[in-house]
């Protein structure tokens, strides 16, 4: 039988997530946080909403996971994340030494990727599941800003 | 007359923060915002009381300030922190756009200029007040950690 807890069940997860922040006219990207195979944080941009800047769905879902853990490391997790993180959320995954990123759409122009901003050495990286939608979502999304 | 409002009489009232973390037993770094001469916002490091390691000085500086003006971006702000940003402080600055960072003790390995990330261009950036206190205090405290 094939895991139903797949990169992708999970990532399907946090899409839904950026939809949520698609119909708060929230720039959309959306993220889970997965220990043992069970969503212990579920986030998405709220920047506007929050009037703050570091309120993009990866923090929040730092905070929201080391809360329910009880601590501030989040290892034996996985953050999946709709878009590539930028450098606050790359410095913000780097403290937390997470086990795992998984991200769907590259950010060519904010992406940490773009200006070596390191993550922790023991932080394994895969992306690339749904990026085409992921991407899509926030196209539209900014297609539909300047109308 | 001299002008009170210097950045040593700011960055002094960063370095109390710094002590009151100290006292918290966190990692003593403490920083105000200030805009039009007046401090908006004042905080220290709080990864320990709230097991979450974006508690840094400097983000939740960033949400006050922004929650006082009504508004995201931190224009016409300077920031006085007692230490280097890391990368994720330096990632939310550039996210703030604030006019001005003036931190105290530089940080040679994990402040964001080892890293070369960018603050937004519109940035400028000083250092070096009260960098001894700042950086002893720092010292001082892991010192004690180690007995």
């Amino acid at each position: 039988m094939k895991d139903i807890y797949s990169d992708e069940y999970f990532m399907r997860m946090a899409f839904q997530e950026a939809m949520n922040a698609y119909e708060e006219d929230e720039i959309p990207v959306g993220a889970v946080i997965v220990s043992n195979n069970r969503i212990i944080a579920r986030a998405h941009n709220l920047t506007e909403t929050l009037t703050d800047v570091t309120a993009h769905a990866e923090l929040q879902a730092i905070t929201a996971a080391a809360d329910f853990l009880g601590g501030k490391y989040l290892k034996n997790c996985t953050l999946y994340v709709t878009l590539e993180p930028c450098n606050m959320c790359a410095g913000a995954l780097y403290w937390s030494q997470i086990d795992r990123i998984v991200f769907g759409a590259e950010d060519l122009h904010r992406g940490y990727r773009k200006f070596n901003t390191p993550l922790h050495p023991q932080t394994e990286v895969s992306y690339g599941i749904m990026a085409e939608e992921s991407s899509n979502l926030i196209q539209e999304f900014f297609k539909n800003k300047r109308r």
